[in-house]
């Protein structure tokens, strides 16, 4: 079987941005670096009034589809995963697919639609699918396209309110991959958990501290699954580690757990005992805080070392430089995070082919999945294409006051008319409900 | 690539019943006939209020695993397909799979878990999904739990309301079926539509009349898509022909323009023609109205020939049992459709190992799915550990008014207390609502 995975992927970001540090902290009366130093974010992408996840979705399809040269007779899979979903039975991928049949010729009449949940993980899952639809010999030589995209928001005043985000991507899965192919071996890590969820409610209820810890969990449980089926793998074989990104400041921690089993065995093992001791015992503890601040203090001086942070720079660091800008994308987030980190190889013009990168998804509620990817020989004109740096530059910069009224304009129990702050340009938007109350979608052309 | 598909499965009904022709009818001032005559329905089932989406699907795998012997270690998957959920971002499958670790030893830690949703159709889709999971070679050994599972509510004196019903099927898929084999070849017909929908509601929206025509439409596009890969199929290849069954009535439509397909071009078409004269040609009318009728007598004029009553007899009819007395299950529908089939042909005792199934499923919004299905050796004793019939029989028969509290006891925005009609007896039952707005599971022993 030849490899299986992403052969091209377009990114579409929300059109407004909300400025953690320059807008959002002075109203709250933080001070900035809770924002930039400690959640690791500088703004939020979100989406204007016109925007919802089937505009976003479809507008990054159309340019795949451009881009690609692509039909609709080429794509026989079309899901959408989302927990941002505006309907309990028709999917999302059915609008999508509306939207694009108003400027392709030809239709989807024959493509199979559908729409995946499980929190910021389904895209990861719907990717999964879409592979074994080929590896099974099911796809009668089309690709599938896989739209991850979501309105991340939260009830005002949460704390969850500063890792707010909005954006789409459309990734195209085919068995003649030109971004990355996909390992057949892959790791689970699954719990039932209450963390995160919304029960019948737009807006998420969130255990934020319980949250990071349930992360932690899934995701080890789910490197050593992988593991048990791919065997070890070492810091040797990781050149990126992109990972379910809900705020950078999760990552770093989710980072330093994964490099300590990287190594865990080796020669750098042995270094790094040289330079900061044992990992403290939990049973040399009486009082469990006493072993808490041991512990921090231990992975902060781990942290410290240069062969951590030389690691974390390289291997880390390039993953979040996108999500730093756009906040949460919930299903697109680990998406962006391997955009972020092919981005900044093909900026520094480094020739990552043949290169791998260990992918870490995860989903409240609770479910990590992890596995790994190749990069292609075609990587570097794809990333090439990408226009997400631009479409993030452009942005419009909402002021706190408009800020609350977009977050008005999405919360479904309020009616409220907002105009919209940018001019819809060649691009999909949301023009309205019809008699059902089905929301309606336009082509609006520059 | 040996066989994949369903190794076994298990119905669980929702434990009351609403009498359409002698409850439900004289309260609407309806002639019973109206219900078993014109939509084919005598009952719906109905959850009682400790039932839910996820106590009835929990309750039909672990009778499932049970009778199969099976541990969590042996799921690979646990996937739940329904347009009942009650959480945006959480997946039902996470509530199912902590529902059973509550009564089996072990744990589903390394089970890939997740939710799709496409109205009736998702079920279909998610046995799809583990069928290809299996057949790339991605399961280690393992099986995949399906879960199909809904409560068909609609709002209080819809149209809709007749066709009600609740209920759950368990479906274990792996590579050494003994129920079914399903086809690698399958059809898909799909389109952008708005017959059915819950746009941000519990209750959908339906365009009934209009949901006839999309249904009949993708069915047949689906079934052309099918033939376009695995060649003609004839009236000779089908044994059975289980469909979507949002009520029988409906299934009589497309039982119809499916047989005229199915015979198209053989002597049996000849000999239909001679009988009924051939079908009118829209063409030689000016009147529209006057063509539909002509169409209206003609297909009414087929269905009286002994030629089409034989068949709809031994090939639709038996897939009609289970549906009648329970209602529309939504994702449940077409997999309680095959069930019955099966269960008919084991009453009758007729082997049917090696006969082949044309399986048409639906899903408002709108798509259809057609593959065909070969009956396993095995077939007979796993139809024959079926209770479903059992259950049906103790159902709590519920007077009008009881009905109505049921109703309001289902209902999202309304709060009333209303006390359980049935006892539960060694099963999940829903407890109540944790700190977050969770919905929280016990297990009562007898």
């Amino acid at each position: 079987m030849a490899a299986v995975g992403i052969d091209a992927m377009e990114i579409w970001t929300g059109k407004l941005v909300l400025d953690l540090p320059n807008t959002f902290a002075p109203v709250k009366d933080e001070a900035p670096a809770k924002y930039t130093k400690g959640l690791g974010l500088t703004g939020s992408s979100l989406p204007d009034v016109y925007e919802d996840i089937v505009t976003m979705g479809a507008n990054a399809c159309k340019r795949l589809m451009e881009r690609k040269g692509l039909t609709p007779n080429d794509i026989g899979r079309i899901d959408v995963a989302t927990e941002s979903s505006f309907d309990r039975s028709k999917p999302a991928s059915t609008y999508i697919a509306g939207c694009l049949e108003q400027v392709f010729d030809g239709d989807f009449s024959h493509t199979n639609k559908g729409e995946r949940k499980f929190a910021c993980l389904s895209g990861t899952q719907a990717i999964d699918d879409a592979c074994n639809w080929i590896r099974a010999g099911r796809h009668r030589g089309r690709g599938a396209l896989v739209v991850v995209t979501d309105t991340a928001l939260y009830e005002r005043d949460d704390p969850g309110e500063a890792t707010q985000g909005a954006g789409a991507v459309a990734i195209y899965i085919t068995e003649t991959p030109s971004v990355v192919a996909l390992s057949r071996e892959q790791g689970i890590g699954s719990k039932d958990e209450t963390d995160f969820l919304k029960p019948n409610q737009q807006f998420p209820s969130v255990d934020g501290k319980r949250s990071i810890g349930v992360y932690l969990d899934r995701v080890r449980e789910a490197l050593h699954d992988y593991e048990s089926v791919a065997g070890r793998i070492h810091k040797a074989d990781v050149a990126f580690l992109p990972f379910h990104t809900p705020f950078p400041g999760m990552v770093r921690k989710a980072a330093l757990m994964t490099y300590r089993h990287l190594i865990d065995g080796t020669d750098e093992a042995n270094a790094l005992r040289e330079l900061v001791g044992e990992a403290p015992d939990a049973d040399a503890f009486d009082d469990a805080e006493a072993y808490k601040k041991a512990r921090y203090d231990h992975q902060k001086a781990i942290r410290k070392t240069p062969l951590y942070r030389e690691w974390y720079e390289a291997t880390v660091q390039p993953t979040l430089s996108l999500s730093r800008r756009t906040g949460n994308w919930y299903t697109g987030s680990v998406h962006i995070a391997r955009a972020s980190a092919l981005l900044e190889a093909a900026q520094h013009d480094v020739d990552i082919a043949g290169q791998r990168m260990l992918v870490g998804s995860y989903g409240s509620g609770a479910q990590a999945e992890m596995h790994t990817e190749t990069v292609c020989p075609g990587w570097h004109a794809e990333i090439d294409a990408l226009t997400i740096v631009e479409q993030l530059d452009a942005r419009y910069d909402l002021s706190f006051d408009e800020y609350e009224r977009v977050h008005q304009a999405h919360t479904y129990d309020v009616e409220v008319a907002v105009e919209p702050f940018t001019t819809p340009n060649n691009e999909f938007v949301f023009s309205g409900y019809g008699a059902m109350g089905e929301r309606q979608y336009a082509y609006v052309s520059a």
